[in-house]
């Protein structure tokens, strides 16, 4: 077996994490899978962390190179798959995939120029489910349902072995699916999911108010699961464009649009 | 997929392991993937450990239940397949597996009523090769060459992962054979080789004196990887038996046969 090269891609990104320690031991274990790309949002404690460092044992190069962003969104702009490992069940439209599949698809992401990012929470708490929706796909693991939380490292232990074995495996998996056009990162979903909302905001579509925000984990994971590329973005933007501003003779200084509610469902 | 049943085997042997901390955290891991048996051969703190505890987030029953021994040959007496795990390369005539592999066989041994030991090294120093020779296999796993020190618990968490992985396939590997008589357990095993070496030195085989570990070593593997079943050890110790006191009508009160050099090599 060959033994794996260091790589750039997928991008292990922590949410909220709380002990250094954790950061540190997952630090060393992506070394030793040969993961480089760590970034962290929103750590619970002052960074560079002292405690990070003596726990990587030697991993100092993942930790200094850490990206660290105050909002999810910043830490995945630049990500075109986004997989969330998380244990609990989640009533989502997404791919619930074991290790050995997420692995499988990640590498023929990065095979195919992508760049895919794997999302861990917070110790205690998780990720929220407004940040799982941000993932093409969830990841979990087939632990025991009566002891079912994982160590942070451990849990990355587990992904990061998978991704080596799926290295060496030549066989690719059946969701993935190369385009011909650049997939789209998802700042550019972010681009069109704040121009589709600042429309469907106008056309009264969140109502009512509480629904919003489940409203608005279904419509962006519509258009993940749609594994859209650039030109699909900007063909979207066209679209809602021409669905309120330029359609059908409108004048482009007309006032917003009170009486209306076509765009409502 | 289903979710893993708590299971007996294979049980986790930790070498000389030092900090408590370790200690916990495998426990917590093993019960995430659903292993509960720990044995643990001369810890070097005082056993019960409460840092072990504390790591051990609830695992407590791992812990509780743990075996402590003094040494490895106790800590294996019961064991029908023993699969240690270790980077280096050893210069064994031993199947290496991937974890895959080696789940996939610890499997197929738990099917037939085996049971089976996993073995892990202290965290600085490893295993020494007297102690790998007592495995039948060898697993390792495919870490950076430039930096491949995994943690204790991380290196457990890959091996219960790959282990709740291969239990839900169906398909066994080819390595695993089933036979028809139980197999030997290490303890038996031991007594052969007790029985065969103290003939041996009656009939000085070891030589010269400081290559008689490997010579051991070597010894001791071709019974291994023979797979002895509890017959064949019966069988082996009657031959050894035959061709020292017993054979060509010897008398039982001859003496040792200082003169004689037929069961040199």
């Amino acid at each position: 077996m060959p033994p794996p090269i260091e790589q750039a891609w997928p991008a292990i990104c922590l949410v909220r994490p709380q002990m250094g320690e954790n950061i540190g031991a997952v630090a060393r274990v992506m070394l030793n899978f040969g993961l480089v790309s760590l970034r962290l949002v929103e750590p619970r404690d002052r960074w560079p962390n002292p405690k990070a460092q003596m726990v990587a044992s030697g991993a100092d190069r993942v930790l200094d190179g850490a990206r660290v962003e105050w909002r999810l969104e910043d830490a995945l702009a630049d990500a075109t798959l986004v997989i969330a490992a998380t244990a609990r069940p989640r009533d989502m439209e997404k791919p619930v995939w074991g290790a050995r599949e997420a692995a499988a698809n990640v590498c023929a992401a990065i095979d195919a120029g992508e760049r895919p990012v794997i999302l861990f929470g917070a110790e205690a708490t998780g990720m929220t489910s407004d940040e799982v929706s941000r993932a093409d796909a969830i990841v979990t693991l087939p632990v025991n349902p009566g002891f079912a939380s994982l160590n942070l490292a451990n849990a990355v232990a587990v992904l990061a072995f998978a991704l080596g074995e799926a290295r060496q495996d030549t066989t690719r998996p059946a969701w993935f699916q190369d385009s011909q056009s650049p997939p789209a990162t998802q700042a550019e979903i972010d681009g069109l999911m704040n121009h589709f909302e600042t429309e469907l905001d106008i056309g009264r579509f969140y109502h009512p108010p509480e629904k919003a925000p489940l409203m608005r984990q279904n419509l962006r994971n519509i258009f993940l699961k749609a594994r859209l590329t650039e030109q699909e973005v900007r063909t979207m933007r066209g679209a809602v464009k021409a669905l309120t501003v330029g359609r059908g003779g409108r004048k482009k200084d007309r006032p917003a649009r009170e009486s209306e509610d076509e765009n409502e469902t």
